[in-house]
């Protein structure tokens, strides 16, 4: 018997528009009644996997000990068998699909721990097709490791480094300006950046800012803020944000749709001329914020 | 006193956009403390009958013993006496309106059992209107299962026979065609046909599939195929998927907005030429993919 | 030691489409694992503080004793310190933004009794930088609350009156005219006003409503009835739902849709002239309904 656990955090792009992450519940609900269910989101966008392992990266630091169900990409958890990954020594065991949507959680938590192959499907639930491997191999392989058993009994054990890596994009340096990428836009529009303030150091206290459409970027001069409410009116405001990176930023509005940007889209940070911007209209983005 | 019950799985169409379904957990929550809530979803689209029975049928062999709360078309609730209805030797107790939202579930899970009619206010909350009786009479009569009060303390019990009948479209054979339907779509733009394998076993391994516009369809050459990576690229595949259903399916790319259907369209599927797919750009839909 | 409580109920404008709330669910259940979630709603509009403060109020009163963690604007939980209030003679506490949000449900809940400020930070989880206050300081508050420290122990106790007050709109008569406003327009577009049946009676059974866009309103002659299949088809019907209030509703259609109106809107409402509505086709609206 191995360690038994108490909590299941679920992470997925399953939706809750219909039923899906309802039945993976029921499943775990059904196997493991002493389980507390924990949702972190469903709502990450189908076959997002960059998406879906930044959100489970932020989040992982917070989670009770226990075991993490991630799904993102349905198609991935049928092309190669699914992992498990112990993490903390222990404290905390991750299951998922191999396609790097756990990598970076995982390091977060300190590295992978063993690490086994979801392969051998005495395991799993039978099912008339696979298409659905969230309900069928994930949920009972969660509910058994909440009910004890010992991680190897589950599958092949296997060499962490064999498993697909995660991608996280670092920002570069180019001639003195910062090229980097929006990481992440919050449902109010913030769009954190893979910049931490150390980096930005040598651009001063007022920064500018190329965003959006390379054709016609976005050019703003924005200025380093405490908080949301020292952003001026009409003003950008970049900020530390509460995971330490930096976050372009505006009070109570988006700056997404401010800055016409979307997660993923490249910002480049040059030094500023410490002149307040003077307010001149941005072109009107028909761009949809991504969130 | 009847059998007490640990878990209320729920589903509805009262949606997660306001506090309509947390209000029905609350009364559930202070009535009957010690029972688990099992949201399976609440994003049923308004009024949506069909689509929340067929996704009650998909979920009900996965959820645990007990109580399903089940509300669709909030006007249902207070057109009727809604009802309760027992399955599996009373493993469960299914309560909802009186429209067809529990039926497809009720034969799934065995057929109906003891039947009541939820007509004894005495076990209803009070309320100025009569707007929320999946708060005011779903809820309450929920927790007192849980509770242990027996079924026919509830209401004056009926038979079966008299509640209204759930519908489940049938496919049927045209001249060697089948004329079947879009039961569901899924997040991922899936097409969940009404039909298994063995009712196109005669259409041989590849099939032609007409779908979308009548007036100007979408006419595709698909191949049967075991998994979603199997589909080739710029192919539309034909599976059984994780309910035994035949599924229309891209890899990681919708089926839905490829054929331009919705839930509900008519598909014919008809012998193919065993020629693959010829790879002709469809016509572009700007029909948005029903989820 | 002060009282220990056992639920935590939520409701925030922080969406299910990323992990914020995920994570906030997170740290009270890794600090107070005894501790019951019950999500009300997460999808209060960004920034909605009217909307938030509303959904709380509808649902107080069948929330189980308890904590209550809100959070709308996550600007204003920076701003200024967020509060405790205590109510029903401490069988509930609220923590949230001084910001008004909380305050229609105090009222509801019979008033604040202890209020704290929760400016002592050696309560709140440390971070890079403050821009999730419902994370570092809501969560860790609710969790301790919940495990039985007093909540003077949390921050300086305070005078109620002091904090930031409720905006609840008011009706006013107007020549005989009742101008009243939406308050909120649920998931299936009935349109909640801010007046009770009693403030009407000296229209009659009859009523005529003016709606919309102010430059072409829409004019409509409606009746009073008890439930939504007592409204004809093609006509609207006002009703006493759920709340005591009145409604605009259509039977199994959305009267925000057919009114063009949204939350916040004003309506008219004067004496009918007892003839039925007839019927004439209202002016479209593309304006979409606000949910």
């Amino acid at each position: 018997m191995g360690r038994r656990y108490d909590t299941v955090s679920l992470l997925s792009d399953l939706g809750t528009g219909d039923e899906l992450i309802g039945v993976v519940r029921a499943v775990i609900a059904d196997l493991a009644p002493h389980a507390r269910l924990l949702d972190l989101t469903h709502g990450i966008a189908p076959f997002d996997i960059r998406a879906g392992s930044l959100a489970l990266a932020r989040a992982i630091s917070y989670v009770p000990a226990g075991v993490v169900l991630a799904s993102v990409d349905p198609g991935a958890l049928i092309d190669r068998p699914c992992v498990a990954i112990e993490v903390a020594d222990g404290a905390g065991v991750l299951v998922g699909p191999d396609n790097g949507l756990l990598a970076p959680a995982v390091a977060m938590a300190g590295g992978a721990g063993r690490c086994v192959l979801l392969d051998d499907d005495s395991h799993h639930l039978g099912a008339p097709g696979s298409t659905f491997a969230a309900r069928d191999v994930l949920a009972p392989i969660a509910a058994q490791l909440c009910n004890g058993i010992d991680l190897t009994e589950l599958g092949t054990e296997v060499d962490p480094a064999v498993l697909v890596p995660g991608v996280v994009p670092l920002p570069r340096d180019e001639d003195g300006t910062v090229v980097c990428e929006v990481l992440w836009i919050d449902r109010f529009g913030n769009c954190q950046l893979n910049v931490g303030p150390d980096e930005v150091v040598h651009l001063g206290e007022r920064v500018r800012v190329r965003a959006g459409d390379p054709a016609a970027p976005t050019v703003r001069s924005v200025a380093r803020v405490g908080r949301f409410a020292d952003v001026g009116v009409g003003a950008i405001g970049l900020l530390v944000d509460a995971y330490g990176m930096l976050t372009l930023a505006l009070d109570r509005r988006s700056a997404a749709d401010e800055l016409g940007v979307a997660a993923g889209d490249l910002v480049v940070l040059s030094a500023g001329d410490d002149q307040p911007d003077p307010g001149v209209p941005t072109p009107i983005s028909l761009r949809p914020t991504q969130r």
